[in-house]
């Protein structure tokens, strides 16, 4: 349904990027982008839940208010947050450079920024960094975008699809970084999607929600959130596809689908990239009493240290695994739980079973494993994606310096 | 108030333990203990909160409903939990065979098992082994049965005090194990306190519970729970002081100060034992709205991986400090927020301030590190004891093998 495209963030009609040096990163990396719409385009994001919101945070759900925004302007090597009163005057002089240069309403830029928190925006730097950003925009300029925006990530993360809405061909594309794992919201999650369809903003607002409460809410801690966390999504009309301007349609369907499938693409991408990972492990609680119960003993499981350490271990410590769903306030019974490893069932009925060893060993090797817990309850599922915790993650937590 | 004295948990009057070997540790260490009150005492205890409780847990929360026990009966090196309808019969047989030795009801006996999840009890050691201990039993057996709780444990816990009640001398001790710091409650958490003291079951069981809450609550996840955890008191009344029956009296207010100080005691020697810990870290959020405002940031400090990473690399990094308290779901203003670490403040009002940073690396260099928060909002409080994150930890995790 949704075909795979080169092009990244770019690929939508009526999109240009561009990533540069701006000298905020000590490594003399890439390290600021500006993603621009060339005409007006609908808006919707997702911000972070922390009440230390970054300034950037509290710029762009402003910015959004009005439904409609051009541009993009990121940079990474430096939060701003914990920055005060001088944080916002800088984020909103981000937004302000960046509209002058492409001649639009500062209310029309989405600010970003992500790096470490408590130092204030070398503005100089940001200043001649968004100059020469928005003066080497360009239609192939996905690829230093999507490098500009990482920081600890050793990979970047960037997908595009074509779709048809009413026979019309439309296409979707995102970049995202991010790769703090244990409390992924914790590091900074980025994502900017780009689309040429045309809908309106509160019904792209309500897709967005949907797409990120299956794709980067299950790679997270609900509630729980970085400074600076942010997803958004531009759609400027430019496929001319008849405007989506309701939830009650197929188009939107659709929409909400691809949109889906961008957002889980990247939520994965960012799993893959967890701080130290040698797993990628797909969980998933099924037969709880609803979703919200299987929602809960799923991120029990999938936060668990325990558990995540057992995995690099490569022992099927089931009891850890049981033990996480037993605190996690979902309703069960220790009677009716079931676990399978891969293919391979290693309790029934809340008891042990016999398991054939050399298969389940063969299956803990594996770099993907997924986990499926049956609550024998309901019709209730949810799953979600993690990876495992490695000597790795403590080196690179313990390294990081301030 | 309280002066240490030696004798462990067989310090107050009318006591006596043992901890035997009964095969069941695979290194052939102590791993079965018996302690054992001469005269029937008022009992209470706190259990696990978590929904896959094991067995010795449901028989525990049966036997002390009628408010006297005169024996404890542990194991460790076997959890006897997700052990089904015969985990069942084993706990309930482990009373038995104590009460039958003892000349007592199967209803005065406590019953409690750390170690491996999934696997039975070999009940024919543990036939033995209670057999041998209760032979052994001895004012002195102290020492051996501190030891025969122990798992991963590094080193014994135990204390005991002296202190009086109405002119009266009364003695309380306590014993815990448990190592499993990142979630302690996860890995088991189990203690034994006795005394002397006379206190009717009812008024025992608030005393306990108020003295956990500010111990071994604030070591753990609230409502986070191993299948095992318990913390039991037992109370002979043999110091011979007037009888405790209600709590508005100096006596009970006295008691529970004892009791809270056995727990918070045996509550920081199980952090300062933390799976791979090389730092002890004394969290306090104050200035909050209320204390359960100040609990929730609290918490959500000293179980942050990054965080306690950050420390096991020595590094002030207080934006993850800032960031755990604002996704903490605690009422803040991120102007009005203050960090001091040791003495130096880092944080005022939101921002970095400008610090000794060589006064602040012998800070962090220090074994022992602590943070204090203020929120700068009302008179809420509420300290926690965390380690931090290291190497080690993720080893023995991933090494300890099901």
């Amino acid at each position: 349904m949704f075909k795979k495209i080169p092009g990244g963030i770019t690929a939508p009609k009526g999109y240009k990027a561009a990533g540069v040096k701006a000298g905020l990163k000590k490594s003399g990396k890439l390290d600021l982008a500006v993603i621009y719409s060339t005409t007006p385009a609908s808006v919707a994001a997702v911000f972070t839940t922390n009440t230390m919101a970054a300034a950037p945070v509290i710029v762009s759900r402003q910015a959004i208010q009005n439904g409609t925004a051009s541009a993009v302007v990121v940079n990474s090597g430096c939060a701003n947050a914990c920055t005060g009163p001088q944080g916002l005057k800088d984020a909103q002089a981000m937004a302000h450079i960046t509209a002058q240069l492409l001649d639009i309403d500062d209310r029309e830029v989405i600010v970003s920024s992500t790096g470490i928190i408590g130092v204030s925006l070398p503005m100089d730097k940001i200043k001649d960094g968004i100059k020469r950003a928005v003066g080497q925009l360009d239609e192939q300029g996905y690829d230093s975008a999507t490098t500009a925006i990482m920081t600890t990530d050793t990979f970047s993360k960037s997908c595009a699809y074509e779709f048809e809405l009413g026979g019309v061909p439309v296409r979707i594309a995102g970049i995202a970084k991010g790769s703090g794992m244990i409390h992924p919201n914790m590091a900074t999650m980025l994502c900017f999607i780009t689309t040429d369809a045309a809908i309106a903003p509160p019904v792209l607002q309500q897709a967005l929600t949907d797409a990120v409460n299956v794709s980067f809410n299950m790679i997270s801690v609900d509630g729980d959130s970085s400074t600076n966390d942010m997803t958004s999504v531009l759609a400027n009309g430019l496929a001319g596809n008849t405007l989506i301007d309701s939830v009650d349609c197929q188009d939107y369907t659709i929409l909400t689908a691809a949109l889906t499938e961008v957002c889980i693409y990247l939520a994965k991408q960012v799993v893959r990239d967890g701080e130290g990972a040698t797993k990628f492990l797909e969980i998933t609680v099924q037969g709880a009493q609803d979703d919200v119960d299987a929602k809960k003993a799923v991120m029990a499981i999938a936060k668990s240290p325990l558990v995540k350490t057992a995995f690099f271990g490569e022992d099927a410590n089931w009891g850890r695994i049981l033990c996480a769903a037993g605190y996690s306030e979902a309703t069960l019974d220790p009677e009716k739980i079931s676990l399978t490893i891969g293919d391979v069932p290693i309790v029934k009925h809340g008891m042990g079973v016999q398991f054939d060893e050399k298969a389940l060993k063969a299956i803990m090797s594996q770099q993907d494993i997924t986990v499926t817990v049956d609550l024998g309850l309901g019709e209730g599922s949810a799953t979600m994606w993690t990876c495992d915790f490695s000597y790795e993650y403590v080196k690179i937590n313990g390294e990081y310096h301030t």
